[in-house]
């Protein structure tokens, strides 16, 4: 985690500390990572961090989900359990997980997921502190409880903080979203060797996912979409629409490496395209290298927005219209800054996010260049390797 | 869908409808599988189906998702949906997902998800008609304005009832579960193929996952764990624990199929197992075998709890303790029924469930059986095909 940002972001809303819900959440605060979770809607795990760091700062879990805090590196002092798990023991021995487990399982078992965190949080010194807490990933009536069990806490809704204190990055995140957009470059490259007529969307991305797997990912998003299915934005790769000399393929990609995503995209060409379909790559890969002349600290995202457009409409697709141009990227897939027209966020160093220009013509195709990026001092660093040109096959 | 089941829940509950939100419930009401409800929390799909057949059915989803809609072979009538997307158009050709698109963007353009399902119930003849809506799908806020927004519907917090009416498969989700559990055994020979001494736990997940991507299914679940490691519940694959001679290896994996999860396990051997290990596999397994004689409809799921937990206590693991030896399966890893102590549920024709004995002892080793399987007129048939033995290599 960012802790100098977290402190920033808890001082600028007058909150002492801050218990995360959601997946997400979880494994920034505490870099517990809690599968069941993550899987699943339902398993309850919570991480807390004060806002000073020399504060008690905990995880609250299902005893079950123990094994995973033994196992794992975790910058957390404090494990809160709810619920009877059966872990059997008759040995002194095992690896140093079990050493570990057998600790963490001497603590008090608590009834349910809202006594342990009433309990933490009073453990944690947050009697009469004010706590900012999301609801995103609570299971119904767990806000509630707490504020019973725990009256003396002043729990704050607080959902749109973990975004804000998540947007920028440390050195290990951009390391992994580095990686992450690797492999997805890997996987589209992978997907295309050895391309060949008759071939389903299905096909590429059975290449693609395979891929993903083996360089030690997991498939997450895959849209691959031949010419008109090009077009649409979410397309689901098809075992039935077969390649043809002439067509595109959309690429919109990433899988997660070590918990972050990728989200990439990519258009290729088998065979000679049509002068449409260059003119219209043309268009959107100018409002990328224009996005690459301009990002630095302290740009409004809504310039950037702004230019990327401008830039696409002059340079092929006058009548372009886009929501957005990208979005900041991370344990989740959208995160701060969005580049959006009337958004407020402004670039900082550190901050990583794609940069994006779909252009989805029905019945025609989808055309599509988007990179991963990072805010650096001196402008922007690409996380890509690809070349954004269209690809010829 | 399950219809008749769905009527009955609805009317023992006095429900006129009910408003799925979460993934799983939009796909099973609708037919509808929104990519991006599935990989990220946050993306707002509803699907509503109105208690008798003859009645409007629905799906409210973001423009930008209506792809999906138009490309996929759906059982509800109505598409309502919110927000802005560009979708350029300017011919009158395409495919089939095409001319459907073009469809259903003649709809209005409602400003949120609040608004378009607020509309649409009022459309489907919902006025004065008492609503079951599932919370735990809703982005904050939506359900206080849709209740502002469309006040004379009565909106029912129903987030328990969508299990009851998933609970009984049709024979279409049965080939899928039974499909995704086939991939997940495959999955299983392809981890242990070619096993040999010094790789890790990383390398046969590498393995499993890599089989179910080229099978055609998703990862999801794979723990894989040699000896003590595989006494943590969720291990995940190290890349430090290194095969040895004597090693056990605890699977409890599964990946995703047309929607629809595995979840079984098994134990294999690298060399000659202890004697401690083969009793230990050899009461689990007994349990699951026990569980395979007594199966049938009407069965209460206590009593079949009651029965494998006495099995394996009687088969050499006297001390043996369980929370569950199962659960249904289906869009979700966790259905009804549920196979505990206290369990009200009463197994019926159709419905699919993983038995399970699990074992797990601290520093040395977890053992565990895991069957998936569906309940039949007859009793019960095996979704599996592998031997439940300890699989020596």
């Amino acid at each position: 985690m960012n802790r100098p940002l977290f402190e920033d972001v808890l001082r600028d809303n007058g909150l002492d500390g801050f218990v995360g819900t959601t997946a997400e959440s979880v494994t920034w605060l505490s870099g517990y990572w809690a599968m069941p979770q993550w899987i699943r809607r339902g398993p309850q795990a919570y991480a807390f961090q004060p806002r000073e760091a020399g504060g008690e700062s905990f995880v609250v879990t299902g005893t079950g989900l123990l094994d995973h805090a033994a196992d794992q590196d975790l910058y957390v002092r404090a494990f809160h359990r709810y619920g009877f798990f059966a872990y059997e023991d008759f040995a002194e021995g095992g690896g140093p997980e079990a050493v570990r487990l057998r600790k963490m399982l001497r603590g008090p078992e608590h009834e349910s997921p809202a006594h342990a965190l009433a309990q933490a949080l009073r453990q944690a010194g947050m009697r009469g502190g004010r706590v900012g807490i999301e609801l995103d990933g609570l299971a119904s009536g767990v806000f509630e409880r707490v504020r019973e069990l725990a009256p003396e806490v002043e729990l704050i809704r607080s959902d749109a903080l973990s975004k804000k204190f998540r947007a920028i990055k440390t050195p290990e995140e951009v390391a992994r979203l580095r990686e992450s957009g690797r492999i997805a470059e890997r996987s589209i490259l992978a997907a295309l060797e050895g391309l060949r007529e008759g071939e389903s969307e299905a096909d590429l991305a059975l290449r693609f996912h395979g891929r993903t797997v083996a360089d030690g990912a997991f498939p997450v998003l895959g849209c691959i979409g031949f010419s008109e299915r090009g077009a649409l934005p979410n397309v689901d790769p098809s075992p039935h629409r077969k390649l043809k000399r002439g067509d595109t393929i959309r690429f919109d990609v990433g899988g997660r490496y070590r918990h972050y995503r990728a989200d990439i995209a990519r258009i290729a060409s088998f065979g000679e395209p049509s002068d449409r379909a260059r003119k219209s790559h043309h268009a959107v890969q100018a409002g990328i290298e224009r996005a690459y002349e301009i990002i630095r600290p302290g740009l409004p995202a809504s310039t950037l927005f702004k230019e990327i457009m401008d830039t696409v409409r002059k340079s092929g697709l006058p009548h372009y219209r886009r929501n957005h141009v990208g979005h900041g990227i991370g344990l989740d897939g959208y995160e701060v800054p969005a580049l959006t027209e009337n958004s407020t966020d402004v670039l900082q160093p550190g901050m990583v996010m794609c940069i994006e220009t779909p252009y989805y013509e029905l019945g025609f195709g989808g055309f599509q260049v988007e990179d991963m990026v990072t805010v650096t001092e001196a402008g922007v660093e690409s996380l890509m390797t690809l070349p954004r040109d269209l690809m010829l096959r």
